[in-house]
């Protein structure tokens, strides 16, 4: 190998917490395995360069069974292989070791040098709770759909929704510029029902439309978001990808707060032996990425998660997490009228619950159900 | 429900197949549960629309076994649904449904009005080829490496393996922008490198510098990729998003050929039951972005894909997709010089071979083991 100018790299590290499933003879061979993986991706054996092996590779910081052939691994990489990207620092987490089965990264933590270079949710709880005027009391959301209705149909329905009472009024995450609805007609029908209903309720409702698009195109769908008076955005980030929602997030002329949706994500949480924990993929970095909410598919609903699992995912989007902010966790998937009070029990003030469907089929009064939505939910 | 506008859609569709991990008795209701969970998400009974349930949510096509409790499912979608937006028809395929257990999507087919909204790979098998002028045998591929080792030490590396023979030589998908090695001093010196021995050898080998990077400067590394005279891109779209390769690809002022790399994808494949196909997940899917090849640890390395999989990602990467270009697959992951018989009896001619670690284990003169790494692929 060629003379190396030698490594001097600050010898801080960021932590990743792996759950290997294997034997326990193999844990240990498991991990080193990770370490190599995620950085040098090459024969320890042929670095003949020591400041490489010392200063890059990974590191296994503790070893530990957590159940039968399931082992926790923590593992410390250099911050400089992060670099300042965070598509760097998701490939280093879980780049390569992703194809390898067997191993979920289960949580990470960021020294206060690496962390500071997100920005992150530039609302959080806080700030979001501060945009719609409502404290004390879990906010409330539904989603504008479905699909076919006419941007002339889905203004009606947020007129009548953000009557009914609802903080947050977001697109279905179907609807993104389709010729049978047009993105830009939709937003703007939309925004303006939404400020006309809130004129006339004296709330602070927020439309927030769908912006996952085309690469080159999701800053200009924001900036039309804007400029029609919608009070957020919605994002996809398994769909456009996370980088993409951090510059959403980072755009201070922007300013909006983010929905983040899972679609196309549900594949890394499924198995519970591979892919990312609740906590990490819904919490950790969609906060890192600037979401200041993360819908998910609470259970009970139609979907499959486990109420452990719903756990992980809240403490992922409020642990700390150096400067960044908290943010809420959006339950919604199938939910109800009649589980709210059960909701509320479960996930507390500090969430956002997300009824779509189910609003409708309590008559042909909506606003009235979501007076009955706002009732139940106080 | 408010009065809809009536749709009038072509009545086109294209189409979807999944397979469905389930009881007999559940198949129907679950493949039902996917055409509307993919489209209008709302229950069925609530749409008050005709022309809503007939023209916008999914219908199965047909449903058969295809296994003990698998079955498999063609489910039809309009065209319409998935608007002009490569995000968006990934969504209407996998979206929601990727957050249910025991769905995986294992191939799809569009009509020729869909397809030809994506210009797909812009040099493909045959527009590689004819870069490197290599025909009639296997391109081989490498990556310089260790993460660590200086641009000077990578540009040294890089001229020696051009000088040995090999056609395609890419930054290891650790390389970002990192302060031990900057993107564009990097770039310069290995370009300038490869350049170099292509003036003593008469071959065209490539260099294709890593420009996957956050949204905002993934454009910008490859303009100052292609200054640089870089011959190619690498991109990881599993970091940065399918969507920002296909705007890459797409990008006539860069004209140049993208090999995907597989980071943080795997999850989406490991388990048989859940996610994407090895053959929509790195060919179907790569094609429709842009790529010209598609890198993936093949069976027998130190990852985990079968024979099987491994047939079904060619084939993924190669049959008939509209006017789409067939790509290159790549196997590697561990692969050796001492397979490299075996590897080009499994995949053919039609592939680039990829060693990266194993052309150093071979003695100190690299130049000598990429040329035996040329003479067995011959």
């Amino acid at each position: 190998m060629t003379q190396n100018r030698t490594l001097s790299l600050s010898g801080e590290r960021f932590t990743a917490v792996y759950h290997i499933v294997c034997k326990p003879a193999e844990a240990e061979a498991r991990a080193r395995d990770i370490c190599v993986e995620q950085t040098i991706e090459f024969p320890e054996a042929l670095v003949t360069d020591a400041s490489i092996r010392d200063q890059i590779v990974g590191q296994v910081l503790s070893l530990q069974a957590v159940g039968e052939a399931r082992f926790e691994a923590r593992i410390g990489y250099p911050v400089e292989a992060a670099g300042r990207e965070l598509t760097q620092l998701i490939n280093v987490l879980f780049g390569n070791i992703s194809i390898k089965p067997g191993v979920r990264l289960v949580g990470f933590e960021l020294p206060e040098s690496l962390a500071r270079q997100y920005r992150g949710p530039r609302f959080g709880q806080a700030g979001l709770r501060a945009l719609v005027d409502v404290h004390d009391r879990p906010l409330l959301c539904t989603a504008i759909k479905p699909m076919g209705l006419s941007p002339v149909a889905l203004a009606d329905l947020a007129y009548r929704l953000a009557l009914g009472g609802i903080h947050l009024i977001k697109d279905d995450h179907g609807l993104s510029d389709q010729t049978f609805c047009r993105y830009e007609e939709r937003v703007r029908r939309c925004a303006e029902a939404v400020e006309r209903a809130n004129r006339e309720t004296g709330q602070r409702c927020l439309y927030l439309p769908n912006v996952t698009a085309p690469a080159g195109e999701i800053a200009s769908r924001a900036r039309l978001a804007k400029d029609a008076g919608a009070g957020g955005l919605l994002f996809c980030p398994g769909l456009a990808g996370f980088d993409a929602m951090r510059a959403l997030a980072d755009d201070d002329a922007l300013a909006l707060p983010i929905l983040s949706h899972p679609a196309f994500q549900g594949t890394f949480c499924v198995h519970p032996d591979a892919g990312l924990s609740h906590g990490v993929l819904f919490g950790q970095l969609n906060r890192l990425a600037g979401a200041d909410a993360t819908i998910f598919p609470s259970w009970g609903g139609r979907f499959s998660f486990t109420q452990a699992e719903c756990r992980d995912l809240v403490a992922g989007a409020t642990r700390p997490m150096g400067e960044l902010r908290t943010i809420f966790p959006v339950p919604g998937g199938g939910m109800r009228l009649d589980r709210v009070a059960e909701l509320s029990d479960f996930y507390g003030r500090d969430c956002i619950l997300l009824i779509g469907g189910d609003l409708h089929a309590h008559g042909p009064d909506l606003i009235e159900s979501c007076r009955r939505f706002v009732a139940q939910a106080g």
